[in-house]
């Protein structure tokens, strides 16, 4: 596949869709991957089919709180560094770059990189989704951790991690990101082209791009959010969706607590009668209940989009009496095995709730 | 020179003594220089002027609040992990180390390095006393930063830091200390030989194992705190000294906070009449202040001894009740300087004086 400068609305779009919340603004991201794709090219896109089992491969990343990525923005010398000490620490550089995460602002980024430095990016990723810690990746889940690491702020200071684990890891690189004003960039999860074939979700690239043409399309035909759950009905990962919830939002609360975004969101039905929804997020959006009963949680997608144009609206975008749907949608097999859920399910985030796959809560 | 095993109790007290509060227990790290030189021989303690121009030479020191640092303890895997981290970001090992500071446990724990590694300790260091933070080193005062540098914890996670000026470094490993659980292993400062010749505190090694002598002989004939004050007058650094208060501790506040110990010490008179001295500390003792009037401050020495063995007493071993004289002295030429005085005058440490050398005030 390619992604040209024409492609990246779209693609920015379905980015911020399966960002479930979190992931950063991918509308600075767009700006940046245009700025970089003028200057430097068109990223080259590798099928990971096509990777060399013993390739070496970096996952390339933003990592802080979204609600201070929208304030703050890569200056594109901080990408080329944390690729550079990571491939430093390790001895060689690296022979394709991929996606940590296909949400937000981190599928975009990975774009910028590797149109700037000419190395390929694999069209697949770690998480399928947006999560918001580095230990919850799929690489992770099936024992290849995130380090050696780098972390790079905007003026040039760098810290390089080896971790024993990668929950150790997470809680170094969060207190480092904390520091530098929480805002860095990372190059992580330096693992073979083989792991990425075992363990990768694959052709994320694509669906994020599709998914951002689905909705386009619908726009035109005055149906997008109908346009949306019958593209995600049509794949693989995301089959098992549907609208959740129909209503606007009538109570917020968002604080930045330990270099996260956390709080929840209460909707209403638009006639202020009837059950009210609750969203739970941590960057991401973790769970949703309405009436006290879960009907979505991570690791599946819950997404809240706007209830007339279908546009993804992230956590930190989330305004009292905005006029939302909210969409739930499944996640590839590979991230809903015992060891994924222990990693990136409910209890995973201190929620006391055993994970429940949308396809079951979506029949009753 | 040479530190043997029967020089250790006499070079951890002097270096006790010149923590001025901080640094750590010299006893803990003087039961792991033992261990270490049983295990592995003598350190070679070489002359800061036997230095070649361009050797490679690394401070390695424990950092964190020395309130941790008594409960924990460095496994020596972490020493030897810390220099290789270095060694390997800079692509050699190092041709010498040096104590950063001649206070505390970061007086011992060099003279484990140089056991255990066989690479030679110099005979001197940057601060000439105890500090608690990184940038306050001479060589950093003259132009040469502490990084690259690394940071292992007892679990051998480990964090390289490059960093654009020495107070971003301070920041950053502060925060991945407190992290790691406040009681990290760090090799830092890679300069050159002509670097510690032109800007190290030198033969400090000697005169903390002199220091802890006179004390050691005042005990034999009786009279251990003037044998002391007779020994500083007789040095070049600390020649300007003396008894600043005789008394018991009647007040202590003592908090770990920020990754510091920091509080304050009232003494009274033995007779509970007159002028009370308060001693404000930050690991280490900043300014003593009698009646609101201040008496001695950084970076001249306040060092807190047993009232009748003239055993050092560090910040964390302060307790009410404590019948105690306070002695103050001057630090070397090299870190009175303006420049030197603006990285660890009292200023430094957000104390609204500006620096009277203990010269002057023991005039008064």
């Amino acid at each position: 596949m390619k992604i040209k400068l024409d492609d990246l609305e779209d693609f920015a779009r379905g980015a911020a869709f399966l960002g479930t919340g979190g992931g950063g603004d991918p509308y600075i991201g767009k700006l940046l991957a245009r700025h970089a794709i003028t200057e430097f090219g068109d990223p080259i896109i590798l099928d990971p089919e096509d990777l060399a089992d013993d390739a070496l491969v970096f996952c390339i990343a933003m990592l802080g709180a979204p609600t201070v990525l929208v304030e703050k923005a890569a200056n594109g010398d901080d990408i080329d560094l944390a690729i550079k000490k990571l491939a430093d620490r390790l001895g060689r550089m690296p022979d394709a770059l991929i996606p940590i995460e296909i949400g937000g602002i981190n599928s975009t980024i990975p774009l910028v990189a590797a149109a700037r430095t000419g190395i390929p990016l694999v069209n697949a990723d770690g998480m399928g989704r947006a999560f918001p810690e580095i230990q919850m990746v799929t690489f992770n889940v099936y024992g290849h951790g995130p380090t050696p690491l780098s972390v790079v702020d905007e003026h040039l200071n760098s810290v390089v991690v080896d971790a024993t684990d990668a929950k150790t890891a997470e809680d170094l690189v969060r207190s480092v990101a904390i520091q530098m004003g929480l805002s860095v960039m990372t190059a992580n999860y330096p693992i073979t082209g083989k792991v990425v074939k075992d363990y990768g979700v694959k052709y994320t690239l694509t669906l994020a791009l599709e998914i951002g043409r689905a909705i386009a399309k619908g726009r035109r035909d005055g149906k997008p959010v109908e346009a949306l759950i019958s593209y995600l009905k049509s794949t693989e990962y995301y089959q098992d969706c549907g609208v959740l919830f129909d209503g606007k939002v009538v109570d917020l609360k968002r604080t930045t607590e330990g270099g996260f975004s956390v709080g929840h969101c209460h909707v209403e039905p638009l006639t202020g009668k009837g059950a009210r929804m609750e969203i739970t997020f941590q960057n991401e959006h973790l769970i949703a209940h309405v009436d006290g009963k879960a009907v979505a949680m991570v690791p599946d997608l819950i997404c809240v989009i706007d209830r007339e144009t279908a546009e993804p609206i992230p956590v930190e975008a989330l305004r009292y009496g905005q006029r939302i749907k909210v969409v739930g949608a499944s996640v590839p097999p590979i991230m809903r095995t015992p060891e994924a859920i222990a990693t990136f399910g409910p209890r995973a985030f201190g929620l006391e709730q055993d994970y429940v796959p949308i396809r079951e809560l979506l029949k009753s």
